[in-house]
């Protein structure tokens, strides 16, 4: 059976050229050949080995991880090595953060330093007692005058640093973000660059107590990662080791702020989140090409496979039809991170609150979205989907934190929900709205539109579903405005009304990625059929969100019931439509087996060989009597044990 | 601050009394004594520890599972160990299988070596590429007339048996199921006991091979169990080892049917069924717990705790309210299985469809909200939720399995679809529907009704929201049924329209929980504001689902937008009223420490010094510098190795 393609057949019936649709999910022909050979190249090479992450205990495993950060060279490389790193956090957020909050003089005396790794950095931020509320840090950095030094400290054991990644076992330097003070006066949290480890024996400099948080979710997953906890006594550093290109502290101890604007910090937020939304699109790809090349492994004994029951194709298809829909939003934000940045450098910052509130709400809609199909799909694996060989545990355990970093998901909602609020009480005055938001200029007409749709094909028309989405994310937002004006204390009430208001934000996150699905499809999109797929899937996306948020939509008046039922006569039809390209459109992610890391989801289908030869590698078989029995089985089974049970 | 309980502030606040609600939780107050004193029991003593489970690698933590089982006595015991293991497949499978299926002769002979645990067995039924579709079984039990034996043997790789519990390293026999062949003839599938391990070296016997099928979902979770392999390679056994109380034959090799009543299968899935409706409330209530205490965890810092955000609120307290909810209507279930039975042993047969329908929903329903707010918790916890030593990982990994076992939770609501579709259809005939389903026959009446809700508190009323779940439920399945009669072929017809033929089967289901709710509420509940406190409970269980599925209410015309924003109103006015309450709410679930596992849900909230103490544990923080530190990281830092990143 080696070598031969179990679902041939179904790539067979595909109608569109999937080479093609291989272009437009990489972006480009360059991206899509350097993400190739790359794949290639890891998957090939037993250094990148990661099968075995589910049985090594956790030094073996740390210890595997180190090995291939030492042969990981590019960056590109990391993405296909596909296991979280201390490197990650080095060039993910040490080096960001110089760059960002560096000096040039900072910048071009550690850039160096950091870029050939001759220190390796992490970013300590989050601490025991305190999340991402960065007000709330403890940590302490004392001026003292006499010695022009910075005095770090933790005061508490809630202050200690907890959680960065890259700091429990191997960073050597970190930028630590601490209460700045002078004189006994407080002047807001700030980061320093602290040297945590000799760079001769690796030991922990005097002051410094660092280690591992412990085991987390899953097997592999972020145990591959030394995600540390940190405390200070009082440990001095160099005055200029103040990240300071914001505000600076003199050697007589005044703080002298700079002309630099602080709205840079929305740039580097954007950017982080945008690529979130991109990782997110890959995390569902993964987990939706496993679920459908499985569904279409074929039972010999039974007449349908499984991927074409309806309930199978009403959970499925509508993941598949999102991980399109996030690559396309996901592109999007890139090219809004470039816009944001030239703006920046013009010094126009007036898309910058309109971009934040986009990316924020769209980093929350996708994580969440894609945390929960995740797992999804592991249950569309039946049974088979719990086992570690499977893939999707470990896919599971190692994104699901995408929920909580860099803004946790629902506070994130509501500071879309806060925009969107101020968006709709500037509107008497005038003001347009920009960007996402400029369908709300268009509030009046929105607020009285009625649907057309007579018929379930009335559904297949961009313009109406467009519309659709739009009033319904006008009229939930406008709801809610009127109903914060009836609190006397706006604070209150927006404290109040939180779980409504983060509502309406997820309405108008859902109509961005709608529409810029749309968008895409009004680009010149070549090969034979590939518009055509990506159609069906852009209607499938809008019409199973018009179904599971239906309350939305026919309590504000936005559609009918009957309109409601039209839309899922479409979708069934629409399911059809997809199911004999479902195979094509998940190849077309291009995933090597290595980058999917599931049995159930290997490109030729051989599902069963395969599980039946991994079972035997479980430490368990290493030998037929299993350590245990001579102490606690054979007494039983011998009736020596007090086994007293009826 | 060892002693000190630091949520004794929010103990005070309760306006109920605790330790009567500990006894409705319980089920009677011996209950609560019973159990109470095994938690206490089984925390105290050192070889149950399951704190280290996540640093164990598979080998020990087996091993350790082998010691703790052999120390197990009485089944009450199992429940707080709380550790899957082989011997919950020995007495909760094997053991009733013989009982259920096998002849009093069988039952004479092999009960009590299985008692007294001379054998141990489990129950072989799934196979590689067969779920739980016994009909799509592979393995054969042929008879041999010449030597009066069965041969059982696996044709394919695929009919290799795969997934059961126990069977992997440990059990010495095994009910197996297999397709009857005589004379080239099938005779459907049956059980067989079969030896499958030398009682003497626990060395499997010849033409078998068996082990483990490897890792699962998270650390410890299901990993402790042998979940194993089996192939069979023409094995004899004497044919007295079918187990034949249904089908016997003969030494001639005919088939003989007895005249035990096939339905008596429904009874056993009723009480299996129940029993993984109970045990999802049990597992809920322990992520409520956990989350609940930690909302509650003072951060002296900020002005609000966690749990006075309303969208945490929102997020948490339904949950809470969901737990015991599932709890009263596990109570019911307990109710309904001794009724089954009953009336089994006088042969009536009559509820049993409908007995089986609806354990078959309650089941998938109970055990897809609670595998989700395992989760849902976990999120609320933050950052720290991901840790191992916040136990929700854990506690996910070992619970989702129950979404999948014991019939895949779509498939059990499509059988409760099927019920409904039969049900409606047979309204006309004047055949009046019984139990759960009596609603039905005023389907007249709940196809017109109009809820009267003016004002937010006219809500409180139990006959106002229990008459709206009715009609929406009603409506659903009537529109469902009308759909259905629209296609020539109604089996075509039932599996196009499955995905929403699952949603009415769900509102069903949801009717009979708010409903069981309700009935427990007219019981005399004593203990100051107990019962107060269960009426908050059941009215936001019942609005967070009319909430959640608006959809189906407003579509349905069951109630209009502005009722729907009222019952939103009562909803959040409600969680003030809970807030309270909510730490000892979840105090009521009477859970040690050592059940709950885990260091955010500690019952002192002494959370952060014993998450700083767990961290130092991990075998990472054996050594200060990294194993891999030589090879890997100083080379790196030195310069020797080849990074040639820019």
């Amino acid at each position: 059976m080696e070598g031969v393609d179990h679902l041939a057949e179904e790539r067979n019936r595909a109608e569109f050229d999937v080479e093609e649709m291989k272009i437009v999910w990489a972006g480009s022909r360059q991206e899509f050949e350097v993400s190739d050979r790359m794949a290639r190249l890891v998957a090939s090479d037993a250094v990148f080995r990661k099968d075995n992450r589910g049985i090594l205990g956790r030094k073996e495993l740390f210890k595997n991880t180190l090995r291939k950060a030492a042969y990981q060279e590019a960056s590109k490389l990391r993405f296909f090595v596909d296991e979280p790193a201390f490197t990650d956090l080095h060039w993910g957020m040490f080096v960001p953060a110089i760059k960002g909050q560096g000096t040039d003089e900072q910048q071009q005396k550690w850039l160096p330093l950091a870029y050939k790794m001759q220190i390796i950095g992490c970013y300590a931020q989050t601490e025991l007692g305190h999340g991402s509320n960065v007000q709330g840090l403890e940590t302490t950095a004392t001026f003292d005058h006499e010695t022009d030094e910075f005095v770090i400290h933790s005061p508490t054991l809630t202050s200690s640093k907890w959680w960065p990644g890259g700091l429990g076992k191997i960073s050597t330097h970190a930028v630590v973000y601490a209460r700045l003070v002078i004189n006994g006066k407080e002047h807001g949290v700030h980061g320093f660059i602290v040297q945590l480890r000799s760079l001769d024996d690796h030991l922990p400099l005097p002051g410094i107590t660092v280690g591992d948080i412990g085991m987390k979710f899953g097997n592999g997953a972020y145990n591959t990662m030394d995600n540390g906890v940190l405390r200070f006594d009082h440990v001095r550093i160099p005055r200029e080791q103040m990240l300071q290109r914001v505000l600076q502290v003199t050697r007589e101890g005044k703080c002298v702020e700079s002309n630099v604007p602080r709205q840079l910090i929305y740039g580097t937020m954007v950017y982080v989140r945008q690529s979130i939304v991109a990782d997110a699109s890959r995390a569902l790809s993964r987990a939706v090409c496993i679920a459908t090349r499985y569904s279409a492994v074929q039972d010999n004994l039974v007449p349908r496979m499984v991927i074409d029951y309806k309930t199978q194709q009403s959970r499925l298809f509508p993941l598949l039809a999102s991980a399109y829909a996030f690559r396309f939003v996901g592109e999007w934000l890139k090219w809004l991170y470039t816009d944001v940045t030239e703006r920046l450098q013009a010094n126009d910052f007036s898309t910058l609150p309109e971009a934040h509130a986009c990316t924020a709400g769209l980093k929350s809609l996708t994580t969440s979205v894609t945390a929960d199909a995740i797992e999804e799909c592991r249950k569309l694996c039946g049974g088979h989907g719990y086992l570690f060989a499977s893939g999707l545990p470990e896919l599971f355990a190692v994104y699901v934190p995408a929920c909580t970093y860099e803004g946790d998901n629902i506070v994130l909602l509501l500071q879309v929900a806060r925009f969107l609020m101020k968006t709709v009480s500037q509107l008497p005055s005038g003001k347009k709205p920009v960007g996402t938001t400029a369908y709300m200029g268009r509030a009046e007409h929105l607020l009285q539109c009625r649907c057309n749709v007579q018929k379930a094909e009335d559904w297949l028309n961009p313009s109406v579903v467009l519309e659709v989405f739009e009033a319904r994310a006008a009229r939930m937002s406008v709801a809610r405005a009127q109903n914060l004006g009836k609190f006397a204390n706006p604070e209150e009430g927006f404290a109040e009304l939180s779980p409504v208001l983060v509502e309406a934000a997820v309405a108008h996150c859902q109509l961005i990625v709608v529409s810029k699905f749309f968008e895409k499809l009004q680009q010149n999109i070549p090969g034979k059929g590939v518009k055509e797929q990506l159609q069906v899937l852009c209607c499938i996306y809008a019409l199973n969100i018009l179904h599971k948020h239906l309350g939305d939509f026919i309590a504000t008046g936005c559609i009918s019931a009957k309109q409601a039922s039209l839309a899922n006569d479409l979708l069934r039809s629409l399911y059809s439509k997809l199911r004999p390209n479902a195979i094509a459109l998940v190849d077309a992610f291009n995933y090597t087996d290595h980058f999917l890391g599931s049995i159930l989801g290997r490109y030729d289908g051989n599902v069963y060989p395969k599980l039946y030869e991994e079972a035997w590698k479980d430490p368990l078989n290493d030998s037929v009597v299993p350590d245990g029995y001579q102490e606690y089985i054979r007494p039983l089974l011998k009736q020596q044990l007090r086994n007293a049970r009826l």
